[in-house]
């Protein structure tokens, strides 16, 4: 018997972990932009990187730690208002530097530094700043120090975003704590989600990059405000062993699981309400697919497709448009048994529309929480959900001011 | 030696063809809306259709009869202001009954009666009106009534889309024309790309399909407004061989599919400067890939990128998001060797970015038709380019307004 209890807090919810965000001057604006977060020794660490072939010089030097590291995290290090991508020699030579000196300051291996940045593309990021943020941060590292740290991996989101839950096992509870920052290009040129979880479970390297993925894949995998994949997208989970519960695949993993699902599911939902632009968060449900991944993909092509989001931001319960791009969507779909539901309202069934139903559909659009359902017709029992926003004028005013 | 010239008009342009385009109440404003091709008895003719799993009935009903009559073709009728997509077992009739209509009038065979729809998805073809309009077009069928046709297949579009060619070999000369309706979203719910072209040249359907088919490749297939695909999609080829000349593979074939691909550039290029909100008209060429396929990929990628299409509308010189899209295509690219170009003004090489350049490239990106190149970095000589346009707040007003 497992439960699940919301609680205050983030990455510092769970024991174990300190952590410090502090202003670098990084950022022009002077906001806090430098944040550290240290489990305590002999924690583990799994991460997922972006699958961007352009890979920022944090996220390469961040693999490749890993790997060397054999899943031992010591520290992750992240900077705000500089993605420090397509950067060169240079950048990847900051990027070392930076993982030098956490090292140096807290006394690890230097494979045990993780590093995430986000920010501008393409310009260099200053070491000296950087170099400075990481003393300052070390000095301010403290097990209440989470929220100081969502703060400073923002760019232009609205504001944090921080969950954490406790989870109750027959074998005893821990906690899982989240923050992340928004996924949409918050400013021009600015393409990331930074997503970090953290547990006190004591949990090996290979069960908790299992956890991860297994979290991920549903809830910050399954997001989109705008179809782009950036170069820097990082998403680490650290696990300290301060509950003292011990995850095994047998007893834990599936509460352990059950736990990070929660808090990533609360952070990708955050992202997406964050998006630019966003007025309203759409979860766009794919039922009757033969296979999960054909559902995802159908999911996908409807949550990304222009047509659906600007009928969504105008209050248009446009079924035709859902059709049609599931119908482009390279899946199996059978428009003549498929249905189309927005919220508890069925537009559409078994190849004919109700367009009596269309005004009660156009009303529950003017909610900012929406389920849209499409199924495809072709008898399968699989689904899948992903969620997106609406687009507004205001995205393509953000994204089409010149960056300087 | 072949030369090609442009000459005015468009599908009347070749000899052989009579066309109209009437008014039959379809739309609400009055404007012409049925538009009929009549080749001269004995013509070819040859078609593609949507890829889109959501077929509209007159796209089921032309791919049954241009199968069932081997290729041959005595009518095209086209209506605008109802797609007859989504419409169910009535739609069907309708369309098959409107056939029916062209072939009694003509005295032909219904299966050499091909069809075509663009307008609102899911909304009932009004028979009576349809049928009166066909009678109203084939009254006023006429060996210059081209142009009248091509103003009745339009939805919003700005203007009618015209253009024809003479093509002069060293066996005679023949004339190929065209014309097509838009294929950005013109009004909600309204998705659709409709292009006729005709010739005068004597060739079989085989040999039609083929110049038709290597024609829209990098024309009509390489554009888009939006990054969606029609229920509705329609490109249709008549031959009348009115010219006499004889187009056999060994000769004539390839000046054929020249004649062809110059008027569907033409009529592409049109589609994508009348798209909804579009300020200009982007060509992207990829260079530097191992094969086609895998250029046309990042191209399109790279062309239907949000933060590619709001840059340039912003006239931002942003080589940063298209590197992240082309990064994210799934084409084998090398940050390292890449390179990218806004019009002559080289903005990154070899991973590098030449930041001095970019006022420079932003007057560039102040004109109304672009040039944009992303070599892949993979030292293949393969390239493709795909024409889009820039993505404006217009456009999010025109696609979000209600239907009604």
């Amino acid at each position: 018997m497992v439960t699940l209890r919301e609680i205050p807090g983030g990455i510092t919810a769970p024991a174990g972990f300190r952590a410090a965000g502090v202003p670098a001057g990084i950022k022009a604006s002077g906001a806090p932009d430098v944040a550290l977060i240290v489990p305590e020794s002999g924690s583990t660490g799994a991460a997922l990187f972006t699958t961007n072939q352009v890979q920022a010089a944090p996220v390469s030097v961040s693999r490749e730690h890993l790997a060397r590291s054999g899943g031992r995290v010591a520290a992750v290090l992240v900077n705000s208002g500089c993605a420090n991508a397509c950067t060169g020699p240079d950048g990847l030579e900051v990027t070392r530097a930076s993982a030098q000196a956490v090292a140096a300051r807290l006394g690890c291996p230097v494979e045990q530094v993780l590093i995430a940045s986000t920010g501008v593309i393409g310009v260099a990021l200053d070491r000296a700043k950087l170099l400075a943020g990481i003393d300052r941060a070390a000095d301010a590292l403290s097990a209440t120090g989470g929220g100081h740290a969502a703060r400073a991996i923002l760019t232009t989101d609205l504001g944090p975003k921080e969950h954490a839950v406790e989870v109750c096992t027959g074998n005893g509870g821990f906690r899982v704590g989240g923050m992340a920052k928004g996924a949409g290009m918050i400013e021009p040129l600015l393409a990331t989600m930074l997503a970090f979880v953290t547990t006190d479970a004591r949990v090996d390297a290979v069960l908790l990059h299992e956890a991860l993925a297994a979290s991920a894949d549903d809830t910050l995998n399954a997001i989109t405000v705008d179809g782009e994949c950036s170069t820097n997208d990082t998403l680490v989970a650290l696990a300290s062993g301060a509950s003292g519960v011990q995850i095994t695949r047998g007893a834990g993993l599936d509460a352990l699981t059950a736990g990070m699902r929660a808090v990533c599911h609360k952070l990708a939902l955050d992202i997406v309400r964050g998006g630019e632009g966003a007025t309203r968060l759409v979860a766009v449900r794919v039922t009757g697919a033969h296979d999960r991944a054909a559902a995802k993909q159908a999911a996908r092509t409807i949550a990304n497709s222009l047509l659906v989001k600007t009928a969504i931001h105008g209050g248009d319960p446009n079924w035709g448009r859902l059709v049609a791009a599931a119908g482009r969507s390279g899946v199996p779909f059978d428009l003549s048994r498929a249905l189309v539901r927005v919220g508890a309202v069925v537009l559409f069934r078994d190849g004919l529309p109700f367009d009596e139903a269309a005004p009660e559909a156009a009303r529950v659009l003017q909610g900012t929480e929406i389920e849209i359902q499409v199924d495809l017709g072709t008898g399968g029992a699989d689904e899948a959900t992903v969620w997106t926003c609406d687009l507004s004028a205001e995205y393509v005013r953000i994204n089409g001011e010149y960056r300087t």
